[in-house]
């Protein structure tokens, strides 16, 4: 059984699950749900940002330390390709691919798909393959818009929001509603012009936020990741973060985690077997012919199909 | 009745159906029944791009052109904001308010709430109404990242797409998808260094694209936002391109946003139903509890919880 090899080490066997997760193939599930036992062990890292703000470059940075450290490392990557292209294309990932010889390194990439909620339920899935694989520390990359990429952030226990002095004002920063979701910061390619009038604005603007969630103070740190300066800062602090977690907030933490992975599976599930229900049956193309036709609006076309779907 | 007022030209009821319709208020779904039918007059106009590509002060300047065109627009600006901040950060809006006491432009911004499908709905929506009050021409801005945002471009007959040189080299642009989804490239900021490498590229990048979904050549025009120059080329190339759907694919436009505008219906009324059928039910809480103490995993609490509530 392909779970019981992972759970021996067989990386191959590991390979060939996520591949099946990500496919959404017949009796992934099945394995997912033998492996949730045997997690909890990973520090779950998030670096979030805009395209271009250097995450995959600082990523690769992150695992060459970690690996010094003695550390295995779980990399995911997320790409938010056009729900038309349907892979994950590698651009600037190819740098990662020095480890690819390492076997204390594992790197997978997934794409969106175009349906909801495919994206974070391979990345919870994949993550939970990983986490029972023993890594020590698994680096999910995502660039954090949308409902789908807000979930996975709840991915980690720590999210590090990356962000770089040419992304212009702090309104920016706000717009994008980063500043909520990081517990670290990291300002990247330092030595731009504005880097230190970005620090600054950064560092105001989070001493204006009234109510954190937690007593965690986010730290704002400089990183050149093309130069590997500021990585081992960056990764101690994570470590902080992780430490912090574990004595204060670890339980409440893994309960929003599994919360929104249950969320995840049950939108999915539902939407499937209400859909596969209804495209069997002959008032789905009479509804859509209607619509069409503008004989019916979608808002009634919804709550009537709805209406028929469920009991009671 | 409100939808009876938006008829009429009655601003005051549009501008209240709309925050109806965004707030999901009791009721609003009714007005928008109403106002289907007298839909289908506005060309929709999407810009989508990162955050700081400048697609407000481009939205702004076509506005004014628009206006001196004589004609009237609604201007649907949607944030990319937080999911715990809860409402539309206006930031760089605030130039648009110069339009605020001409009575041929409306706008209004929408943020996300946090919820899938819930961007979406506004935005179909809110479009509805300025549709309805006879706007000739209605912009709508988003960032285009995440399902909900893909959603959103599926509203626009045109896609301008703006980019920048400074986002980096062309894999960025394929990143982030917006190759297939551009009917028009505006590639903004054209004074900046390397503009003319960024055209380029763009351009060779849409020369190996292989299979378009239509006829139309998307042409790649350089605007100087901050200056107003280039936007009455884009504006013209905007009409082009409406008038191309006119004859070439509008039926298949209407037939595709009808479905998309069915499916953001239905996924979101099949969700509250079900969730409300549950947390109604001892079912919801002792299966919230068991995934918290790791009794049952979240994939198959999530398929008994959809196999209760499902018809057969």
């Amino acid at each position: 059984m392909l779970a019981e090899r992972v759970l021996t080490g067989d990386i191959r066997a590991a390979a060939q699950l996520m591949r099946d997760i990500d496919d959404d193939a017949q009796g992934a599930t099945a394995h997912l749900k033998h492996l949730y036992p045997h997690t909890g062990h990973a520090h779950i890292i998030g670096l979030t940002g805009a395209p271009g703000a250097g995450k995959s470059t600082l990523m690769d940075g992150m695992v060459h330390h970690l690996r010094r450290q003695g550390k295995t490392v779980g990399v995911l990557a997320i790409d938010p390709t056009s729900p038309y292209s349907g892979g994950a294309i590698l651009g600037d990932r190819v740098r990662l691919q020095r480890h690819a010889d390492d076997g204390g390194v594992f790197i997978k990439s997934i794409a969106t798909r175009g349906h909801v909620g495919g994206l974070s339920r391979s990345a919870f899935g994949i993550a939970t393959v990983m986490d029972a694989m023993g890594k020590d520390v698994i680096l999910v990359e995502t660039v954090g818009a949308g409902q789908d990429e807000v979930d996975i952030i709840h991915l980690a226990h720590t999210t590090i929001v990356v962000i770089t002095a040419d992304m212009g004002d702090g309104i920016q920063a706000v717009k994008s509603g980063i500043l909520e979701t990081a517990d670290i910061f990291a300002l990247n390619k330092a030595d731009m012009e504005g880097a230190e009038i970005a620090l600054n604005e950064i560092k105001m603007m989070l001493s204006m936020q009234q109510a954190r969630k937690s007593n965690w103070a986010p730290p704002v740190i400089k990183t050149l990741a093309l130069r590997n300066q500021g990585v081992d800062e960056l990764l101690r602090r994570a470590q902080d973060h992780w430490n912090f977690l574990k004595t204060d907030g670890l339980k409440d933490y893994q309960k929003h985690k599994m919360h929104t992975e249950f969320m995840i599976h049950f939108r999915r599930h539902l939407m499937e077997q209400s859909l596969s229900a209804l495209e069997h049956g002959r008032k789905w193309r009479e509804t859509m012919d209607s619509i069409a036709r503008y004989d019916i609006d979608p808002c009634s076309a919804a709550e009537a199909l709805v209406h028929a779907l469920l009991k009671k």
